[in-house]
Order: C-alpha cells, then sequence, then structure tokens
C-alpha cells in the first residue's frame, strides 16, 4: 500500500527525486546501473525497505528497468532531459481552431472581482438576500439524505423528478405545454443557448438576432460561425416585416424585448412563426425574465402559440433564485430531443444530480412559485423606487423604457450625446457608482436607428431603495458635473 | 401588480382565454370592435375592474388595440390561427449542423433509469455510502451562509479560493506545478475534454488516441470533426514509436491506460512531448483516476515533466467524490488561457458558486485528503477481494490486466471467444449481474492487436466485498452455463 504518509514515505520519495535528478543530469546514462538496494541504503544511512520502496515507485514510472536476478538500470530508452530535442515552449501563439480563432476576438472575460462600485446597477445582479436560504439548504440537505445505493450517470437531459416538476410550473406560470421529455436541463440558459447554436448553425449560416442584444447570445452565435442579421426593434418587438429571405435561426426575447423592454405583439409572433415554418428555420425564445411582469400576468410564452412547432423556449433560475445556481432548461421540438440528449451529454454529461434533486422538491413542493410571487413583489417596490428617483432627479432629462416587465429598465439621457456614455460610465465608476451603456448591445455593423443619446441599462434587483436613490442621485450630480464641465459635453 | 393570485384573477385570466379562443375562430377577426368592458361586465355578470384588466392583458400582449377616446379593437395585424399560413409540423426530421450530424451517429444515451441489475461491475459508478455525506452538508451550509451581498457572475474560470486550493493539492498530490491562473474550473472531466475539442481541432484535423480508449473521449474529438488515429497500447502504454508524422493533439490516459490499465513509461512519456513539439501539437492527459494506485505512489503526472509546455491536465472529482457533482478541472499552458476562459464563459458562463466554495473549503481544510486517503484503503480492500474471488472461481481460466490502480480492471476470459461477449453480458444481465465487455472500447477501425478472447471491465467502486464475491461466483455460473450449452461455444 505505501500511502501511510509518514516519514519514510518522505525519505523515498526524496530519494527517489534524487535519482530523477541525476538522470535528467546525465550522471545515471540511460542503461547504467544503479547501486544495489543495500549500497545505497548504507551509503544514505536509511532503511532497505526504504530505497527498495523508491526504486520500485520509479520501476512503476519507467525511470529504471530490471530483470530477475539482473541489476537494476536506468531505462534503456530515456533520453535525459538535456538531451531531449525540442522541448522549448511553442513558440508564438497557441494553434487555435476556427472557433477557438473566432472567439478570441471577443476578448477575454474579466478581471475578476473588478473594482466593485459601491452602488451598481450591473444588470443580472441579484440581492443575496433575496435567496432562499433556508429553504434550499432544508432541500440540498434533503436530497443528500435520499440518495440512491450507487451514485452513477443519470439521464443528460436531466432527472425525471425535475423535469416533470418544470412541466407542471411552465404549465401553471407560461401557459406552455410540452411533455417532459422535451425539457432538457442546462447549467444556465448559455449552456442552451450554446447547445443550440452548435446543433442548428454551420459557419456561414445565417441566424436572425434582435437589435440591440444580449451580448453572450450575439456572440455565442458568432462563435458558431454564424452570419448575424441584426433587426430593429420597437414597441411591438423585432421588426418582423424585415426578417431576411434566408436564415437557419432566429434568436428573440418576445416576452421582454432584451434590453428595450418592449413585448413582442400577437401579430408579429404569428408573422415570426409563419417565415420559421418558410425557412425550416428555428426559433429561439429567450424568456430570460418572464417571471417578472408588473402591470398585469406574464404574457404567454411564443412556445405556447400554435404552430410553434420549431420554437425552443429557453428558460433559467438565474434572474428567479441566483445566477451562480447555474440551472436553466430547454423546451425543444420533440424531434430534436435525440441530438439535443447527445450533445448535452458530450459537453458535460448531465446537470449536477443533488441540485437537481433539490430544485425538483422545492418546485413540487410550491415553495419555489410562493418564492417567486414573493420576488416579483419585492421587485416591484424596487422598480418603483427607481421610476420615483429618476423622476425626482432628473425629470423630463431622462426616458425611461422598458419598466413594465424585467428587472431592469433602459434610461435615455435627454441632455447627453451618445458619444459621452463611456466618460458618464467612468466618472460615474469614480464615484462608486456602477452604470453601463447600452450601446454595446447593438450590433456595431447593423444601421439601426437608435436616439442619438447616452442610454444606460440600470438593473435594480440587487439594490435596496436607499441604495437606488443614492445611484440616482449621483447619477444626477455626475451629469451635472459633466454639464458644468463646459459646452463642448452639450449635444 | 395584478399578482395576488385570487379568484378575480383567474376570472380575469378565463376572460382573456375566452376572448383569445374566439378571435381564433375568427369570430372577432382583426379590426374588430369588442364590446365595451361595462357590457360585458353586466353580460358575464363580474365586475368592470376585472374585464379591463382582462383587456389590459390582452393589448399587452398585442391581441387587441385601442386608441385614446376609441372602442377597443382586435388587433389589426392579426390572423386568425386558422390562417395562418405554413404553420404545419416541419416534415421529415430536423436540420442539424455538421456537428449535430455527426454526433447523431453515436447513439442517443439511455433509456434512463434502464433495468438495472443486482450487483453491476459498472466502471464510473461510487457507493454512495463512500460520499463524505456530513462533511459535504456542513461545507455547503458554511458556503450558503458566508455569500456575499451581491449574487453575480464571477471569474468564468472558477472562484480565486478554489484554483488556489487546487494548485495546492496538486502540487501536493500529484507534483504538478502551475499558476492558479492556470486551472480552469469545468463540469467535470467531459467539460473540460469538450473545450479542448471546440478550442483545438478543425473538422478534418487529426487527432491521436489510444486503442483502445475511453468511449465519450473518442465521440468527443469526433464529434468536432476530428480524424481520429487509433494508436495500440502495451504494457508501457501507448506504442509511441507509432505517432502519425502529423497531428494536432494526442489524448493519453499515461497514469493509468484506460482501460487497460498500463503507465506510460517516461522514455515513451518524453518521446511523445518530443514529438508533440514537433508537431505543435497540443497533448490532453486524461488523470482519470491518479489517485488510486494501490502498490506504490501514484505515478508523477505528464504535466509535471520537464517540457510539458503543450500538456493540457484533465482532472476529475468524480472518482474520489461523486460522478453527480459535476466537478472537474483543467491545467492549461499559459497561452491557452484566454481562449479557454472565453469558451468556458461561452459554454455556460461558470460553475456553480456555492459548490465551488465547499470545495475550496474542503480541499483547504484537508478533509479532501483524508477522504482521499480514506477511500484508497476501501478501493484497496474491493480491489484484494475481487482478485480473490476472480482467482478462486476462475483460476487460470481468466487474466487479470490493469490492477495496480484505478477503481477498474480488465479481465480476459480464457475459454471464451471474442464474439461471445455480447452473449455473455445478456445471460449476466438476466441473472441480475452487470458486466461490460471491453470491445466497444477499441476502435471499429483500427487493426490493434488484441486478445482473440471475451474482455470485460470490472468496476469495484460501488460494490462492498460480498457484492463483489457473489457477483464473481455468478459470472463464474453463467460461463459455466455457456460452457455446458455445446462445443460450438469454445474457442
Amino acid at each position: 500500500m505505501g500511502q501511510s504518509g509518514g516519514g519514510k514515505d518522505r525519505v523515498r520519495q526524496r530519494i527517489g527525486e534524487a535519482i530523477k535528478a541525476q538522470i535528467a543530469a546525465g550522471t545515471y546514462r540511460p542503461g547504467a546501473r544503479l547501486p544495489s538496494t543495500r549500497a545505497l541504503a548504507m551509503e544514505l544511512g536509511v532503511s532497505r525497505t526504504t530505497v527498495t520502496a523508491a526504486y520500485e515507485q520509479l520501476l512503476a514510472e519507467g525511470y529504471l528497468e530490471t530483470r530477475p536476478g539482473a541489476h537494476t538500470r536506468v531505462a534503456r530508452g530515456l533520453r535525459p532531459h538535456a538531451q531531449a530535442p525540442g522541448l522549448s515552449p511553442p513558440a508564438g501563439p497557441a494553434r487555435l481552431s476556427a472557433f477557438g480563432q473566432r472567439i478570441a476576438g471577443f476578448g477575454a472575460p474579466g478581471p475578476f472581482p473588478g473594482r466593485q462600485p459601491a452602488i451598481d446597477f450591473r444588470y443580472g445582479d441579484l440581492a443575496a438576500a433575496d435567496f432562499p436560504t433556508l429553504a434550499w439548504r432544508r432541500a440540498l440537505n434533503a436530497a443528500l439524505l435520499h440518495r440512491p445505493d450507487r451514485l452513477r450517470y443519470g439521464d443528460p437531459c436531466g432527472t425525471p423528478a425535475l423535469r416533470v416538476a418544470l412541466q407542471g410550473y411552465l404549465w401553471r406560470a407560461r401557459g406552455l405545454r410540452c411533455e417532459p421529455d422535451q425539457i432538457i436541463v442546462v447549467n444556465g440558459s448559455q449552456q442552451g443557448l450554446d447547445l443550440c447554436a452548435r446543433l442548428l448553425l454551420d459557419p456561414g449560416d445565417r441566424a436572425v438576432i434582435e437589435d440591440p442584444c444580449y451580448l453572450l447570445a450575439r456572440q455565442t452565435l458568432a462563435a458558431a460561425g454564424a452570419r448575424l442579421l441584426p433587426i430593429m426593434v420597437d414597441r411591438e418587438g423585432m421588426r418582423t416585416d424585415r426578417l431576411p429571405a434566408a436564415a437557419r435561426l432566429a434568436y428573440v426575447t418576445p416576452s421582454h424585448q432584451f434590453p428595450l423592454g418592449s413585448v413582442m405583439s400577437v401579430a408579429r409572433r404569428q408573422e415570426l412563426l409563419a417565415w420559421a415554418a418558410r425557412m425550416d428555420a428555428h426559433v429561439i425564445e429567450d424568456d430570460y425574465d418572464g417571471e417578472f411582469r408588473f402591470d398585469i400576468r406574464p404574457v404567454e410564452a411564443l412556445q405556447a402559440l400554435s404552430g410553434a412547432s420549431r420554437v425552443i423556449y429557453l428558460g433559467t433560475f438565474s434572474k428567479t433564485l441566483s445566477p451562480l445556481l447555474r440551472l436553466g432548461y430547454l423546451v425543444v421540438p420533440a424531434a430534436l430531443r435525440p441530438a439535443f440528449a447527445t450533445a448535452k451529454r458530450l459537453a458535460d454529461r448531465q446537470a449536477p444530480g443533488l441540485e437537481q434533486d433539490a430544485l425538483a422538491a422545492l418546485i413540487a413542493s410550491g415553495a419555489y412559485e410562493r418564492h417567486v410571487r414573493r420576488m416579483r413583489r419585492r421587485n416591484a417596490e424596487r422598480r418603483a423606487a427607481l421610476l420615483a428617483a429618476l423622476a425626482a432627479e432628473l425629470g423630463d432629462r431622462v426616458a425611461v423604457e422598458g419598466a413594465d416587465a424585467g428587472l431592469h429598465l433602459v434610461a435615455w439621457l435627454a441632455d447627453l450625446p451618445r458619444r459621452q456614455e463611456v466618460e458618464l460610465a467612468l466618472r460615474a465608476s469614480a464615484q462608486g457608482l456602477g452604470v453601463h451603456p447600452v450601446t454595446p448591445l447593438y450590433d456595431p455593423s447593423a444601421a439601426t436607428e437608435r436616439p442619438d443619446r447616452a442610454g444606460l441599462i440600470l438593473g435594480y434587483a440587487s439594490l435596496d431603495e436607499r441604495e437606488i436613490r443614492g445611484g440616482v442621485r449621483r447619477l444626477a450630480a455626475v451629469l451635472e458635473e459633466m454639464r458644468a464641465a463646459g459646452p463642448a459635453h452639450r449635444i
């Protein structure tokens, strides 16, 4: 066994390393005889057993070789490192695949942790206090206690319990009808999107996106080599009259356009579905915050319309529970199910077992939906505070868009030109305030009409009312400072 | 808000659904005037507020339109479903990308749960009783209590705490020197392998694999479109004298060849590294069970050799903790770090936060290494029981290979020809015994020399000694039954 980890082990290890170093330095050349274990033990003043163990280790690793009754020698095939040819580090940058080269242009994410502003309107963040810690801990602990006898890989699409729970939830909350077999549990909607891109797009294929659009969606489709066709959005969502004559895929956010917030009208939904049918294209419906609609019931999912057999629905728990949970799901047409199952298995075998069990229990018990309702109320309060603060501090110098739903809004600043967005963000950051320009979400190659004013995406789900009011006050002060800086900064 | 969930909500919802149905049926055509809210409220005997709320929902969804002072109408752009063109389900199979078509041939995994034999020697399964439930629960609960104020995405490569803990662990346990920045935390080694294939291989590129080889590794490289070059292994690992004149990648299991169990000799390791340098190719070192070596210390990693700047090391917690945890890691050359960070972010943003925190604490406290030592002892007992049972029940009718390390061995059955492997597995299954033929791990296109006997991969990590002995007895009985079935079954 030799794994006792005591002092003998360390001695043995040091002997082994010393011999390796001597081989590397050429002291012992390939084929050279080593001292007998007895001789070396005497020389080093250690037990013969320890030397024998060190030799056995080197034999197993192939540094030494031996034959019954013969001396132990340095393995004949071995090259001292000094003589090993061509072992210098690779010259120049690593050779990457076409995929690797495409994504190299996206810029590496980070640094992490970045300097975190005291008040940050970053979209996607949630308040840790909102997480249902107790319920989750109970569910995790229960799942830990109810493990089967054997730990083994299960269905790559997710546990039956979670998919059945999700089926019921989607029907109750989103009017979505599907079989549990159409559900693929993924590590957050980002993985769902990536699987769609890999399975449905070849390099050069045309893919429709909204403009502006969620940055990682654009990057994911571009990473697959797709030729992106950005289409402008208005108050009824994507301008479906501008859909192209050919494409393989359309990525849309019909319940709450990201980031501008419009709801795609039913007429346009129908047009989109009819277009997809003519193209034999698939539509990815990213329902990233469909749970959060404050004025009325959450709008019905595109997938729930008749004729939606080409729709892939993308859902997530990142907005209702935590972005760090990394759990989401796809609802795919039955015909695509085998392809997604195989792709998910190759991507990472399956989602984590314990978390799937805990989530299934949370949904089945009703605790998840109670939590969602609580979050909807809490975020309505935050939203009200943000709208009130914006009106109070900025008045008609701000125009708000997309505040009816979701966990963010877009604020267009009437007296700040678009080119000063970055300056605004930098000045705000210096004041401990995180605000995030809308411009990077527009496709730089598209000529989409948009206000020639600075726009900010203000996410509010991680802030309390005091922080929201304080943040807007700071924003107003920064804008005032920029205005005071001189006429060069006026439109 | 309208989310109180009371009876009024249900009435409102039913009114909305009734109007949608009438629109779909053509009762209300696009542009048609709807009854006033007052009239409909009287007609239905509900409050006017409820009808107004229902109309507002339909307005938001785009079914209706209105102008100040005008009647509410059905949206003019709307098409009754009956008239919507081309909404039939797609004819024929879904159109998949080249990647999707390549993986379609792999066959969909499942069914899950399959019929589970009472005693299953399936490789990769672990006994649930071995999982350190208490320690893991404590670590998870501690992580839950120590969350930061905001839940937000972090470094796609993993939390700093986990990567620092892993760096120390890898140095102590595997002699591996790296910076925490070279470590990418992934969802099990399968995701690591998939990221390597995506970043390093283009369709048509040549990739070296061992023959036999882990099936999912072969499939992952094939899914990327690689042209696979299988190379036979012997008792010193892969036959490096047979490495091809050109390739972009080699996938190897040097510490414990999967499934045959040999350790790659240092001479061959050096040859492999020199070859990679000449080719400017990368070497993926899958150290899937490097923790489990029973006779001597775990063999040094390939990555730890000098000149290993083209090695990508792949580690996992699936064999030491649980396959359902879905946590593993890559150690990549510094030059590849940005590409892997971006690819991981696009694949699924990052590994789950809570589990990373818990694992970091487990490693930092020393509890993980204590657990690994315990598991090494426990699995040594299982291995001894299996070897003893095979010797007792089958004697010289079985030749065991690769039992020095890992959690499985290969049993070659002297008096059963290879073509009867499947029959053996089926007969065993009928007796409640799971045994798994070795043949599927050989590349069917390669002419690798191998015994013309049936071979079984016997994984033992999920079984206790009683099950192991009982399983081998059943196996002997099935072999006896096949022998008795007649001379046709003899070699």
